[in-house]
């Protein structure tokens, strides 16, 4: 009854946002108008609509699945969308038979069951996760955000800090590291400096409200705040204070990077500043010129996000972006700039600085310090072509 | 190998953690040793474990789901388990076909499609969501947690600014109020005042990362931060700028209490200060005396939590308990309180102080001013008796 004669005014066209093409619905019709029909009563466990279609992308060998960054909203990634990493596939655990084992230089060995490791003082932090990998093989071919970067995630930890369960088990003189194991098929074992153990790690039973997903370590994992997600040990049923690094194979054969030197760099456990323009990026289209709000998400495992800045012309001139609050240490920091296309052909792109003043780089000034054998801790600055079709392409592809 | 020797030096007997016994495994036993059978392959949209079963608890008639709080770990709910409260049913709603309607006193009326809708800018806040009827009914009768306080959630909203919409409509001189409609077969309607309309209310389209879920008002509800769950239409459809509140169905007859003078509260649209204690709540059980990090949750309507104070005597004694950080206004805040439990029956209660200072009353403090006829807005102090065998009853029962 009412025309909508002015709604273009700021939508400029007939806005088709990006992403939308994905909600492809099942092929049975909602009812035509929901007032006259009765809805479905409560249910104990939600699920979400049909019509929603965003996944998660497995990798071919099922050994990971990428979080679709590009159809998120917020900072929250939700559990079913977190990404996977996993070395041996997803081990199946009851937790009411699982056991977590303190031991190695300590007065007091513990074994606690998981009803006994949750009887201890607990906190929760939203943090990110990131797999020291995410980007780097998939910089040229990646078509999307999710392709190219989304072996990133973030949620609400709740864990036992484990600086409180050392103290509980009495860590010896001359103890310097830990040494954490898995219980999957792969025994996944990573060595951290004691230094770090008791400072903010959590062994974490709870991931957004919920128990952790089996994916993510159910019943128990190791969260080491900003460091690259392989060191937080999931299906955790070890730790073992010793005085040294165990040299793993996933801290010597892998998660090291050869340097032109001939050096490799090892231990390089903080995953540095990086940002990414989520909209618009590659595989979304434009519908046409006029007024859109880039969008995007920014994180550092070093703290706080201080600064995202944000060109439209391929670096030439950077403007802030807006930080939506609250900033959160060791979080995914979701940034706003308001951006008004004319239809040109347009290269997007984002550049944070965390609250210690490092610069998320560009990729030629990476690869000049790191040569052409390495592959973990990829953060340079990601490019989005906007072309005068509107469509969005990556620009190293 | 190592025997456990001390562990009992913080634990103090064989704890069995409340809420265990809800963790009844599925029939099928997982592999006696995870570490020598491979694991499943990633997954596209991931599951909780099958041996987690904690769900809402729907009313008899279907109309409303309760969150179950005692279980729930920091301050986000998992989309699956946020309380639901619906007059006609969840309806089902194809987004690409569903249309918001702005009208009313405007200059240009607008209707949107959800791909128009989400090109507008959007902010993303993690807010609580209250029922104004949330722990009345049930106060004598709750066993639990979720049974006394569930229809209380938190989550990570995402939406347009309603402000923002209404300054793209064009509000006219003498409009004061709003009207919002739902979609849904009881076209729930509710007024709202201008002020509160452009403050800080959302059009919101995402829940904790996704797409609103289904009994959230997918694809769009209105997000009225800090006032009863009510007023936040979901499945949104027209908002009509007006001139007065249009005393509704839910303004009038319902969402009013009728009070000893005769009169009737109406429009008692902020929710107050409210916290509870959940664990140790009613239905859980201690195994035994020693060390419990008593744990709960504060939220208030008004803006943040400033203090939380525990007591375990019944309200004698009142001491601080530790907020964790960061403290979010209109957000559940998680509070903790180490108890020394020495085995004597204990009364638990908590009480919180908003950021205005607001105190959260005893009941019968709040009955003296509210009569016999009330029943929204329910926030007295809640108390839990801890038997002398461990078991955890709520006094009113």
């Amino acid at each position: 009854m009412l025309l909508p004669t002015n709604r273009r005014r700021f939508l400029k066209g007939a806005a088709l946002a990006a992403g939308a093409s994905q909600s492809r619905a099942d092929e049975q019709p909602a009812p035509p108008d929901p007032t006259t029909t009765p809805g479905v009563p409560a249910r104990a466990y939600g699920e979400r609509s049909r019509f929603e279609k965003i996944v998660r992308i497995p990798s071919s060998q099922g050994t990971s699945s990428v979080t679709p960054l590009q159809d998120l909203a917020g900072i929250i990634t939700p559990s079913s969308l977190h990404f996977e990493r996993h070395h041996a596939g997803v081990p199946e655990i009851d937790p009411r038979r699982h056991r977590l084992m303190i031991h190695g230089m300590v007065d007091r060995p513990l074994i606690l069951t998981m009803d006994e490791l949750k009887r201890f003082p607990s906190v929760s932090r939203i943090y990110f996760m990131e797999c020291s990998g995410n980007g780097f093989r998939e910089r040229k071919t990646a078509r999307t955000a999710q392709e190219a970067h989304g072996l990133a995630s973030c949620a609400e930890w709740t864990g036992v800090p484990l600086g409180l369960l050392l103290r509980e088990a009495g860590v010896q003189a001359g103890a310097s590291w830990i040494v954490a194991e898995g219980s999957d098929a792969a025994k996944m074992t990573r060595s951290i400096p004691l230094e770090k153990a008791t400072k903010d790690v959590l062994v974490a039973w709870g991931q957004n409200g919920e128990a952790l997903r089996p994916e993510q370590g159910y019943p128990v994992r190791l969260f080491v705040p900003g460091w690259e997600g392989n060191i937080s040990v999931k299906w955790l049923r070890r730790i073992k204070v010793v005085d040294q690094p165990y040299m793993t194979r996933e801290e010597t054969s892998k998660y090291t990077d050869l340097m032109p030197d001939g050096k490799a760099r090892q231990f390089t456990f903080e995953m540095d500043p990086k940002s990414l323009i989520t909209f618009p990026s590659g595989g979304q289209k434009l519908a046409g010129p006029g007024f859109y709000e880039i969008s995007g998400l920014a994180w550092s495992g070093r703290g706080a996000i201080q600064r995202v800045e944000v060109s439209v012309d391929g670096g030439q001139i950077w403007q802030d972006a807006q930080l939506q609050t609250p900033v959160l240490p060791i979080a995914f920091t979701r940034f706003r700039f308001g951006w008004k296309w004319e239809g040109a052909e347009a290269v997007l792109q984002s550049r944070c600085t965390d609250e210690h003043g490092d610069v998320q780089p560009q990729l030629e000034d990476l690869e000049k310090v790191r040569g052409d054998h390495w592959s973990y801790h990829y953060n340079p600055i990601q490019s989005w072509k906007v072309a005068m079709d509107g469509s969005v392409l990556n620009v190293l592809t």
